[in-house]
């Protein structure tokens, strides 16, 4: 699909339009499958400049980003999302082609139709709209719109957002406020908007004693009951019972693994794996020191290895989560939950720059068959980003 | 190597020539290799009546084992053993060939030398003196002396020692006291007679939960943390403080196994293995309650399975241990202790047909490379059974 051609298809008014104009585009991560140039496509004619982001690592997939921005003055408020989606899996679970987005008793079909390419293409609708109504005026649009949209999110995000944002600092390019658009809300539109998500680390632990024949124990030494103790001793109380904003912090094992397949045999190790979602009270540091503690009771040899997927972060509520929960209650009518379960999103980088909240359309068919949203969903949220705009670009009037 | 060709190359009340036969067979364990063949023909000809026994099981390879009678009166004193041995390994190992029975400095090389065929050849050979001495004197042995000789030891011990004593029980064969010779001894002839070993049980323990995603622990049921807080649980504590013969029983986990490559998944099982040795306090009956105790006050759903290779034994110090240690302290002028440690040996079998004790070579390098016995242990092993012979003898006369 070449941009003209999109460019030509839908009117970037309707969220509805544009949403199928991305569904249509097979990018599955790392694949664009032309989702940005339908954004491109989209957004050049209202005034965006468009930067084409290609970025790449050895051991990695290239992958296409796309910063636009509508305005060279601040404020510079930015819709950050992704266009690539995870793969539709077994087609033959799917009621309809997961690329077509066909639209069914008033519901949009296809994956990524909530996760996020609908919440996408009402970021391009309410800026089209915004776009519009200043020039129904006679004016400019005041300050700057944004678009931060990364084709690797759902994949390993080492080529997306995180090197769009080293991008822009490289460029001078600031942001003032942020909105993601993931699908925030458990069940209906307006019911939460995430203001911070937890931590995550994964942490791999190798307890060592000495190989021996199990009928001859003071000549080895067994490395396993240490490794028990250590992890009863890690998963006997809870890490801490939560803060204001966030669930207790929890740590789950994922595996452990010894491998020793002879009966008569003392192992010389053994490891286990374990993961930590942990909220505000914690860093990956401090969560180190607190395993070390008890695995130092217990005593013995043994390493520790860990890596963080992302700290914990907070926009704690204030002019930019009530901006945000104003505008979808005046949409929906339901006053929005400040939350920060679930897992990760591109979030835990932006915050780094700007506060950011998350807000977009309902969860509940995300990654799953018959990825679907409905038509009034896509077109309210358009409002509720609408809203956001105008209220954004009020305060600075 | 016929029988008769055998026959002609040693002289059976020469348990150095007995033995060069036997480890010039490469009887590596389930083959024969001809070892029994030379059993054969150097007992038939002292009017022992042989019977080779054929066993096979599906999934296991045919064995050859050999009962070899001499006398049919009572009482049957029976010399038990295997000509099989462990593979030699890696040859380039040795320094010398371990199937040429060279014989350097006063020591025989080869593999089998002291696990077993050295007490073999020690058993022929007292047996060739004794039936010798009764000839000397214008007389025939009183009682049985037998050989129950088995090519299924150091292997998965089906075929043998177990099958051959089903045998002798199916054609009204009896035995009244018994000498395996398993070396015995850690340092110098007459360290040490067995009297017993410790049961070994192999328990096999499956903990379940529900799989589910680390980041939403409500939806899941990890079982990890139960599975560590059951393996901490038992190795907190020993299974008990010894008895007068047997060491404390022990026991080890040898395995636990999750297989879960994934960091953000909860697993649904974990599994682990352990293999406790256990003293006369114990049977596998007792140990599976004892398990299962402490795995019930953890909670949660699990598996138990268990297989027992060996249940514990003892032979009470009493006539038979005297006799062999009184033997063993006139040839060496040590006296041996009683002692139960160490892995199992087939005299777990025979113990049900009659008192039975385990006396050989000293073990130093029992499985290893360059594994070989003195000359002057193995003359001297031979005095020690025509010793226990003699006055096995000389009392029912």
């Amino acid at each position: 699909m070449s941009t003209d051609a999109a460019a030509l298809s839908f009117d970037p008014c309707d969220p509805v339009a544009v949403a199928q104009a991305l569904i249509r585009c097979p990018s599955v991560t790392p694949e664009d499958g032309g989702a940005l140039g339908v954004l491109e496509a989209a957004l050049a004619p209202l005034g965006f400049v468009c930067h084409r982001l290609r970025f790449e690592e050895e051991g990695t997939a290239p992958v296409d980003n796309l910063y636009a921005r509508l305005g060279t003055e601040g404020p510079n408020f930015c819709f950050a999302g992704h266009t690539d989606v995870v793969p539709p899996g077994e087609l033959k679970g799917w009621s309809i082609d997961p690329f077509a987005a066909e639209i069914h008793n008033g519901r949009l079909y296809g994956r990524g139709a909530v996760d996020m390419k609908g919440a996408v293409a009402a970021f391009v609708a309410a800026a089209a709209r915004h776009v519009k109504a200043a020039k129904e005026t006679g004016g400019a649009p005041k300050g700057s719109i944004s678009l931060l949209i990364t084709g690797d999110e759902e994949g390993v995000a080492i080529n997306g957002t995180r090197k769009v944002l080293d991008w822009m600092r490289a460029n001078g390019e600031t942001l003032d406020a942020c909105v993601v658009g993931e699908p925030t809300n458990p069940k209906a539109l307006g019911d939460m908007i995430k203001i911070g998500r937890r931590g995550s680390m994964t942490a791999f632990l190798t307890v060592y004693g000495a190989q021996g024949h199990v009928a001859y124990p003071h000549l080895a030494d067994n490395p396993l009951p240490r490794l028990a103790r250590m992890l009863a001793a890690i998963t006997a109380e809870p890490l801490d019972a939560g803060t204001p904003h966030f669930q207790p912090s929890n740590l789950e094992l994922t595996t452990i693994d010894v491998g020793n397949p002879a009966h008569n045999v003392i192992p010389a190790l053994g490891r286990a794996t374990l993961n930590i979602r942990f909220n505000d009270l914690h860093t990956a540091d401090t969560l180190v020191a607190w395993l070390r503690e008890r695995f130092d009771r217990v005593g013995g040899t043994y390493e520790l290895d860990h890596f963080v997927s992302g700290d914990s972060f907070l926009t704690p509520p204030g002019p930019l989560t009530e901006l945000v929960a104003e505008a979808a209650e005046r949409v929906t009518g339901r006053r929005p939950d400040y939350s920060t379960t679930g897992g990760t999103s591109d979030a835990r980088f932006i915050k780094n720059f700007c506060p950011v909240v998350e807000f977009g359309l309902v969860g509940q068919t995300m990654h799953k068959v018959d990825e679907h949203t409905t038509l009034d969903d896509l077109t309210r949220l358009t409002d509720i980003y609408g809203e956001v705009l105008r209220t954004v670009f009020d305060r600075i009037g």
